[in-house]
């Protein structure tokens, strides 16, 4: 995976040819646009180059001296190979087989020479024509499929058609199959086949439905039995004739005002964003100039193509002309849905195929293939044998409804409680956070997101509860403040580790008392009724990146499961007996919105607590960060109380998009992409990196990926451990902790800590703006004094090392706060 | 558009063979895959058919001709022209050029004889090889590509791949461009370029990781230089040899298994989700057995592919074998939402570019340009001065929620009331539905949907209202029961113009003076605060189908915005002056989620009643039909009451896949295709069938395409007024109405109306199940007594007549009540 920049400059056109297939004419059609330029007249002064990226075949037949030949343009190839076949057979003979990543870094530096160069002359502008090698999808030396390798760059790309029979089809489809890795095609290109075939007209009407223009060019002549001089002769002719000739004109202009267009929308699109969108979670008057929204032209990997504000341009040490875009690592995530890269081209082709097969479908009532395939994956997932039935849904939040929904229901059902007259709560943590919506949002304590909401009623009680951290290259457990006595002095582990290890850490009576001296204040004393218990386990995302005891939520789960809420108190014990797995208490509610499937390394979070909840909410990274997709599991016990005569009865839920195919369908190619990864190597340095009994750690990863995997269950995280333990020595950090690929720092800030803080504003912005002294640009989210960091599956070591020393760096720097 | 069943069929298996250009060897490969079967041993006695659907070139070289002379099969070529050429290009010469419709039709009913007589003979096996012409894209006679017209069978396919120089390429995109349509994928072939390229090496690794199985053959031997005789005898020894080889073996299996795979898999769907699946908005004990469940394939435009049951299947007048899938109007529109037919490959290729150039990317301070461009499009298209700001979601009931915070927030801060505190309520109509979120589900009156949602809390009150309907030809507006004194007598129309004909039918004191009155007491004698006015212009949905009359909704929304809710009452005047589009009495939200976006034939359905709402939601129909996106568009003076100095002040809404790029790329598409249809000749006939003066109609259609389009603000159905007219006479029927794509027909039931009733039940089943004397099966919803049918924008008339017949015939049948 690369991180150059998007191909976008000022004063630079860079522009991509494909081939519908080989033979199609690229390299004249290329000559063709360089002599085109080479002779247009007007105000601006046109340099040109161009570039073969990567080229086979004898040094005498190659592209770039042809193009020399005929235009006298400045030529470059980045790697050259001696056989005539395509680039990853012919690379195996040569010495060095160069990776994707240099293939790009390469091209880019080139451009960026050029852009240099351009800028220093007033109304000169440039050209660079990059042409590719074969078709589409022609694989580069590495392997991978082309318009995979220079997919970071996303230039604009031209596409030369094929004239021949069944050309028709082969330019479709490669033209689709630029499509759905998010190109712009710029034009399509077909060389006259004097009438013979018509692909041209065709391909004309069915591209301008596209909204692309394609364009016809005279074909070359016929150079059968010429002689070589014969030969350059009638190709002479053939470019000077046509490259001055009108239609080449209007695929110049066609290339010119794209071009223009792109940096038009660049420049306008925060403008019109402030004008015309209301941003979720955002106090506007923060956001009041341009620069302070970020503008994404597209996104590849782990990484944002982002356009420079004034702000980042400041900070780019330059001479010259610098790139309008600039790749910035994906800190948060995108809200920690990203799992398995941006612009994943499987994935894009997986929501294809279900948009293709099914589009929509309706779901009450009615089955399709995708949505069952899913529901039994993550019942077999999970491995709780609790749950049996998978609702389906929008959003975490809407999930969160519906999982609220089924437990009061079954708890009021079974303990005859009447809900729509009667408050019935739900137990919890203090800080926890469920969702947008109002229901969802009743089952939160109190707090910043929710004070301004008119209709918002905390129904509940939540608990206060010991958090886990690292400070100063210790584990620790410590209570809240003023609760010291209630859950004891700070302990000490010597590894995360330790910290789940169950059997030696015992059940604890401190905890387990503390509880349910709680409950029976809330329950007996005030007579409160309550309908389930509502946790986010391991970690509360919203509400700050909070660590939780794990042993204290495994207490409050084995407490409410055998407390008395109402009498008759639990189920009789026929209905255990016939139910080994029905609720007891009330219902257990996990919200792994955020901390499920593998964002803490493990398909379920819940699996950390060794706990098995009788409902189960997932969203989010569900479809490897792609569209909105969420699941309500639910054991039978759940479900049977929805069963009954009337329709009344049932869940009366069900959003019209419900168990959408593409969504499905995208998460099962997602689960199956993140099982791999789980399984396989890619995982495996980062697990031996936090394995090692040495607390420093080591982030030597590379040669650390084939040794073999730790024990199944040892926990681990994808920031190393030596970096994690350093941070946690730093004087600006109070604690730190990472597990999966989340790091978490909290900020020692004077000034209070919570939401309303600004001591990681100031950080934040400087991760991003100032790139002077770093390899990386770093977006990230903060909450309150708290600055987070997210990988997503795929990312690659080498990346995350980047962003590490990014972090460090700019802590390290003085910044002031709240800046 | 096509109306055949999918292609499966128990003892038939038909593939379709795709190349992935032309010249590649699908004929050798078709004539070897005869050929093996032919020679095939064991239990199963194979018959073969080899079927051409389209055929250029001289009858003597015709591949079926070839495939005869090799393996003596039994072949077919439905439609043969004589140039050498691409179809549509050879088409225009021949004296008829078959649509695609017609295409599909010959092509089914050849398999369906094939599979009929196969049946007849125990061990007996089908097997028919259908040889599509060209490349996958190669347009067909009428210009279709023919991956799109052969795509409503969906057969599976097998793609022989391209084995020269560049031929990697054009075989993975040609793969895509199938996989994008909703084709599976069996086996991809690749001849042996006798190791010189390498493709087939490289396309099995490629195909493999997408879990499709490649394989190579043996290259064909050379014939060039060869007399007619040798030619025929190299090419006997070839597939002599080669068809009882071990790799054409592990084909023939492959082709077998995934037939076997997708009998199994449509066999045992409804079974896994009865095991699995908690269904949205169904109480489960109503389908307990496997054949309640509905299983789809797959769906293509208007039609769900259904899986036959015991119930279709006695329904079914046949002899031997009937196809397993048949195809079903879908009724609902899929819940509302289809609107540019499923499968509809423009919209596929849209969410892929945007899956590829973005996946999702965070959108919190941030922006990308499809969000923006579909704000602006949605901001310019309602034609409301007051809307300014696009706040996106994910649903109907989020975007309700977010709507209902707004409107809260900027009442309660002008007015300067405490809703932590306080009850503030919002006013609506009875009967009206936002969603099933708890937020929305409070915003409506207390009825079967929330009554036993515990946490439900109907916050409001909600009006009384009289109903636009048509009973025995005449259109009417009646009050409900018992309030005749307050709505005055039926009014009877001669039309639904003049239903809507405000100029003419002025201002209603009546109303007016019942609004006022029933304020005064609510809140000046009780004292109640209310923070908006919710509402579904024109019909409230999930209600009932509820026609409201459209007079009624302008005079609530006339009196609440000038009615004075606290005092201070209004914005000053200064505030007036300032903004002239300010909110006055509380804000207005129209929930425009089922009635908007071209469901009644207009972007926007307030447009109807000439009103502009405060805060707009859209959601359903948004993305054409595709995967959930909803949007609350606002005024400035309600974005103004969340400015402020603190976080805590701003919307603090935001789900995590906000304005995810593929839902509003795929928006934005829709948008254009929709807008295109509305502005172009394809609602024309509809409008005309409307707008003629006589009450009879007409249901002649097609002639009347291209007639001048009726006046702009006439109202119109795509069900046609004759139609809807006698089906008003129908004795079992109370009322109807058609509006854009929407028809409502209320059944008498002498048990009470409601969402209880089981009236309409059985016409439900008889429509989807009997199909013994219609043209169609349809799929429809009921909501009590209440039988409704939708089209999508894209369907045609022929399509629509064939399901008003449907829907005739069996309310003409003695259908059994609740059956």
């Amino acid at each position: 995976m690369s991180r150059v920049p998007a191909g976008l400059w000022q004063n630079l056109i860079a522009v991509q040819v494909y081939g519908a297939n080989t033979g199609v004419g690229k390299t004249v059609f290329s000559t063709l646009l360089g002599a085109h330029f080479v002779k247009r007249a007007g105000r601006t002064r046109w340099s040109l180059h161009y570039i073969k990226p990567v080229s086979t075949g004898p040094a005498g037949e190659a592209d770039d001296r042809y193009v020399r030949k005929y235009t006298g343009l400045s030529v470059s190839t980045l790697f050259k190979f001696r056989d005539p076949v395509s680039p990853h057979v012919a690379a195996r003979s040569a010495d060095h087989i160069p990776s994707d990543d240099h293939l790009n870094q390469r091209l880019y530096a080139k451009l960026k020479n050029d852009a240099r160069a351009y800028s220093m002359a007033r109304g000169h502008m440039g050209v660079a024509i990059i042409e590719t090698a074969g078709g589409v999808l022609s694989p580069g030396p590495s392997g991978t499929p082309q318009a995979d390798i220079f997919r970071p760059m996303r230039l604009p790309v031209v596409l030369v058609g094929d004239h021949r029979l069944g050309g028709i089809a082969s330019t479709i489809s490669a033209a689709e199959s630029l499509i759905i890795r998010g190109y712009d095609i710029d034009a399509v290109i077909c060389f006259d086949d004097g009438g013979k075939y018509e692909n041209s007209q065709y391909l004309q009407g069915h591209f301008d439905k596209m909204g692309i223009l394609a364009f016809e060019l005279p074909w070359i002549p016929d150079l059968v039995g010429l002689s070589e001089i014969e030969e350059k002769e009638a190709m002479r002719g053939y470019y000077d004739t046509w490259s001055r000739q009108g239609r080449m004109f209007k695929v110049a202009r066609r290339i010119i005002d794209r071009h223009i267009e792109r940096l038009a929308s660049m420049n306008n699109l925060a403008r019109r964003t402030k004008k015309s969108i209301w941003h979720p979670f955002t106090q506007h008057k923060s956001i009041e100039k341009a620069d302070d929204i970020l503008v994404f032209d597209s996104a590849y990997g782990d990484y944002f193509q982002t356009k420079h504000t004034g702000r980042s341009m400041n900070s780019v040490d330059h001479v010259g002309e610098v790139p309008l875009l600039y790749p910035a690592f994906d800190g948060s995530a995108s809200w920690w849905t990203q799992g398995l890269g941006h612009g994943n081209p499987q994935l894009s082709l997986a929501a294809a195929y279900a948009a293709g097969r099914y589009g929509h479908v309706m779901f009450a009532g009615a089955t399709h293939e995708p949505a069952i395939t899913l529901a039994e994956r993550l019942l077999v997932g999970l491995e709780n044998p609790r749950l049996t039935k998978c609702f389906y849904s929008d959003d975490g939040s809407t999930a969160a409804e519906v999982g609220i929904k089924m437990a009061l229901r079954a708890a009021c059902k079974r303990y005859d409680w009447d809900g729509s007259k009667e408050d019935i709560g739900i137990l919890g943590l203090k800080g926890s956070y469920h969702g947008d919506t109002i229901g969802a949002m009743d089952a939160s304590e109190p707090c910043v997101y929710n004070k301004k909401v008119d209709w918002y009623r905390g129904r509940g009680h939540w608990f206060d509860f010991p958090t886990v951290k690292m400070r100063k290259g210790k584990w620790l457990i410590e209570s809240p403040a003023g609760m010291e006595e209630e859950f004891g002095p700070a302990q000490y582990f010597g590894s995360l580790d330790e910290v789940f290890d169950f059997e030696k850490r015992g059940r604890s009576p401190r905890y387990e008392k503390y509880i349910e001296s709680l409950l029976d204040k809330i329950v007996k004393e005030q007579r409160r009724k309550f309908g389930a218990l509502v946790m986010e386990p391991i970690i509360l995302g919203a509400g700050g990146m909070i660590f939780v005891d794990p042993l204290f939520q495994r207490s409050l789960v084995q407490v409410v499961r055998n407390y008395p809420f109402a009498s008759p108190a639990s189920p009789t014990s026929t209905a255990l007996e016939e139910d080994p797995h029905t609720w007891t208490g009330v219902p257990v509610l996990f919200d792994e919105v955020f901390t499920g499937l593998y964002r803490l390394g493990r398909f379920s979070s819940a699996s950390f607590l060794q706990v098995h909840p009788d409902i189960s909410i997932h969203a989010k990274l569900l479809t490897g960060g792609l569209l909105p997709l969420s699941v309500t599991l639910a054991s039978e016990s759940i479900f049977q109380a929805f069963w009954g005569d009337e329709k009344a009865d049932a869940l009366l839920h069900g959003h019209s998009y419900t168990a959408h195919p593409i969504g499905c369908h995208v998460a099962n190619k997602s689960l199956d992409a993140m099982r791999e990864l789980g399984g396989g190597y890619a995982w495996r340095g980062y697990q031996r990196n936090w394995a090692v009994a040495d607390a420093n750690g080591s982030s030597e990863w590379e040669e650390k990926l084939t040794m073999r995997a730790p024990a199944q269950d040892s926990i681990w995280s994808m920031w190393s451990k030596k970096y994690v333990t350093e941070l946690s020595h730093h004087p600006r950090v109070d604690h730190v902790f990472a597990i999966g690929s989340v790091l978490v720092v909290s900020l020692t800030d004077k000034s209070g800590s919570g939401y309303t803080s600004n001591a990681a504003i100031g950080l934040r912005d400087a991760l991003l703006n100032d790139v002077s002294n770093t390899r990386v640009s770093v977006h990230s989210r903060v909450l309150g004094n708290v600055i987070y960091l997210m990988a997503s599956m795929t990312s690659k070591p080498g990346h995350l090392v980047a962003v590490e020393d990014a972090l460090l760096q700019k802590l390290n720097a003085k910044v002031v706060d709240g800046d």
